[in-house]
């Protein structure tokens, strides 16, 4: 049968894309430094080889026969879903001319040495040069791959698919309609006391006590594993095979904690999903090549949005974790209690860098860079105009002064290597998060009774029932549709932030 | 130029090979229990992409331009040498059958839980018809492969290409000959007390210690690491990122020691590669579809039993590093000088298990493997008779009973997957070590003296020169020509070995 063929090879295409994530990990975990160069020759290879299997003329015959045999099947049968992925994802490699990828790629590698030098240099005309070429070549992308309205809308095509520019500016709107005056309060207000997230915290006990709330709220250990490294992140090679890293700063308690359960919520996505999709386009990103079970990037961050902020960050989890903090730091956090310690893990101040920013400014970073990603696609902002439009921006939501580039426009990696268009992720995770936290509060208490006990399994079996098994079986939207009754809405996430903020800082309603 | 695209696309071949080596020093090292089964379709999908393009239509017309592009060069020409190879295992994968593959690769899947189950047991009868079945399957291979004089020179070749059964008979009763009187000889000697090697040494001092060591000989940790593993073992990806493990036994510290000297050998090997040929042909074994730059099996091992054997068990050695080992466990050897710790790791005694055997008795556990397989695949002996037979031969050579199949005929995992053919690597690899460090004395006696003065760069420059840098440019009798004068020699390793050991133990010349 064709359809059985076309999974054969859509599961040596997963295999090859796991096997570059390994490499991936390996690289920013495990490899000697001297490894780096044949290390990206391999991950090239095996892209490519992912890429060339998947529009293969075999690969394409069994599937001109899989719809066939498919023809007729409920539209949400999970092998149709499956056999039109792979139509949809060859329809999309096939606009991308060889010649443009060849480009991009050539320019994405020289690109990360020029922004590492003009960073440490804090000289944006470093950078400038090759920044002028990506967005050219983002450009020629945008009109390959095509769009409806607006160019940026192809670019994020790949990150976040379905999701427009004119989405985005009436959600960005909304938001900062209804955060901007939390910033403003907050701003004039009392900040609770935090000296003690300061204090001296053994690296060992730190990764100790990340891995062990990691495991608690049920990242599962049999299939995962925890490493430290510069930069945290999650990364999977199968349900079977999900890891995360987080960094620890024997100052700053914080970093090591939130960034494990961030991670966590991350590998939970994963490792939730339906076994019976492992291998398949169901658990492979095809389009962007890339293996992995979540919907989106934005979908993705819902997961660890949610379990960072709405449980770990939370009143109930500190009551029922605190006196587990203080034992795991012996001496250390005697003078404090859980209340002080929720509010100082909660306190919110405008700062430079996205990566340090709290739960309330975040945001603010995203709406400002998808704003000039979008205008450099566009053509209405110049790359040499690039600096102070960012620091302008930084001034009107934040009311903060960029000192130098390396703190301003050169502090993201993601331009080195010529990544426009998945910014937007982030903020969608943070809405996204919020209506799944709400609907499931909603639709069953008995999930915030188990909370308030630190019993996590209630929640977990919500989100494993109306996200993570449907691996990418449904659109954002439509899983979306399906778990809250209605697509993207960011009423939930202001109504959590004014809550909370106005709660924690005694602000007027 | 049709080179340039051979060269390119056997590149890739090379970089496909090497991610599926990551993948397996991954599983061996860092990977959860979870992600086993998925990874084993990871690592089958690498081996056949990498066969796929390696015998492709593309590679094959690249072929035929460079063979013309190379005509007329000089024989030892490496791009000429490169062309050849890819011709030579192009030629070697076409004669196997596709079917014939997958059934050997099916019954490689089933085998290692039978063989476990079997040596659980210690019950031959619960592998046997798994091993009939390989046997046959071998069979039918070495027909595919083919062979002038022995169905069990094709098996051999994967490993030890050129090696026949009938050199192999004629060295083994050099080596008998010679080899069997000091074991004789020693049985009735006095054996040097070793007491003070099994003492505690904690863990962390022993990795600590293999690591300082592994790199004084010259394994360059820029470019490579250290890990623990159940079974030792050196793996490359690329001669930038060299990779090596070793096992600690807390009450037996000979073991992470020379472990680690030895898979630094094997490392060195890769290090010293000549970096012009990094990803091409003369870096990758594309018969064996493995990534490396040794060019046998056995060459590989010369380097590790050199590095092990001739150097780290010698007596200026520890002439020289007694007082870095006793420091490095404070207190544990202050009742010891060097030459009984020379003594002690050199103590030799017939024993059942080969990978816990000694220098001098190691060989005769491959001549039996040798032996018994070269009979069960022309047919000469059945696997019913296997048992018996193998008992029989270690009373014969080493005098000694065996109680169970588990401490026999079941002890090595190797026929567990079907492999058959490569144990003759072993001692191939201790008659090179021999013959070359025999050589290299006599050639340059300044690096003796430098021996002696713990100065390890001579005898690696002189390796790195005479074998490292070629890669697979030489074959293995072609290099050994070359660096030695002469092919295979088994007289040095006698000598080695007869003198060393009489001087230990003070027989009668």
């Amino acid at each position: 049968m064709s359809l059985n063929q076309l999974l054969t090879l859509s599961g040596q295409v997963n295999d090859l894309l796991n096997a570059s994530s390994i490499l991936s990990w390996d690289a920013r975990t495990m490899m000697p430094k001297g490894g780096s160069e044949t290390r990206s020759k391999q991950l090239a290879t095996l892209t490519v080889a992912a890429r060339d299997l998947l529009c293969s003329d075999q690969m394409k015959h069994a599937l001109d026969g899989a719809e066939k045999d498919v023809a007729g099947r409920d539209d949400e049968d999970p092998q149709a879903r499956m056999v039109a992925q792979v139509r949809e994802a060859i329809t999309y490699h096939e606009r991308i001319p060889a010649e443009l990828l060849r480009r991009k790629t050539e320019l994405g590698g020289i690109g990360h040495d020029l922004w590492a030098e003009a960073r440490e240099k804090a000289d944006f005309s470093i950078f400038a040069p090759a920044l002028k070429d990506m967005v050219a070549i983002s450009k020629e992308m945008a009109e390959a791959i095509g769009y409806e309205d607006h160019p940026y809308d192809a670019l994020m095509y790949r990150f976040e698919p379905g999701t427009t520019t004119a989405e985005l500016k009436s959600l960005f709107a909304r938001l900062r309609e209804g955060m901007l005056p939390l910033v403003r309060q907050i701003g004039e207000a009392q900040q609770p006391e935090a000296e003690f997230l300061y204090r001296e915290f053994p690296v060992e006990a730190q990764m100790e006590f990340a891995l062990k709330m990691a495991q608690r709220i049920g990242y599962d250990l049999h299939r995962g594993r925890l490493d430290t490294t510069v930069h945290p992140f999650e990364i999977s090679f199968t349900r079977n095979d999900v890891r995360i890293t987080t960094r620890v700063n024997p100052r700053w308690m914080p970093m090591s904690l939130f960034g494990a359960l961030h991670e966590a919520g991350h590998a939970m996505y994963e490792q939730g999903a339906d076994p019976a999709y492992v291998r398949t386009p169901l658990a492979t990103d095809l389009v962007g090549l890339y293996a992995v079970s979540g919907v989106s990037f934005g979908a993705h961050e819902s997961q660890s949005r949610l379990w960072e902020n709405h449980v770990g960050r939370s009143r109930a989890f500190w009551q029922n974790h605190f006196a587990d903090i203080q034992s795991a730091y012996p001496g250390t956090l005697d003078d404090v209690d859980a209340e002080a310690f929720y509010r100082a893990i909660n306190r919110s101040r405008p700062s430079l860098i996205r990566v340090e920013s709290d739960e309330l400014t975040y945001d603010f970073h995203i709406m400002l860079r998808v704003e000039l990603e979008s205008r450099l696609v566009e053509g209405s902002l110049s790359v040499d105009d690039l600096p102070d439009a960012w620091n302008a921006a930084m001034k009107e939501y934040l009311g903060v002064d960029v000192p130098d580039d390396a703190q301003g426009v050169l502090q993201d990696v993601h331009w080195s290597s010529g990544q426009i268009g998945t910014f937007c992720n982030y903020t969608i995770g943070n809405i996204m998060a919020a209506q799944l936290f709400e609907t499931a509060m909603a639709e069953q208490p008995g999930i915030r009774t188990a909370l308030d006990q630190a019993d996590y399994a209630p929640l977990r079996e919500w989100l494993d029932d109306k996200v993570a098994r449907h691996g990418r079986r449904f659109g954002r939207d439509e899983l979306l549709q399906k778990a809250t009754g209605r697509t993207l809405d960011p009423e939930p996430y202001i109504r959590h932030l004014t809550s909370k903020y106005s709660e924690i800082y005694g602000l007027a309603a």
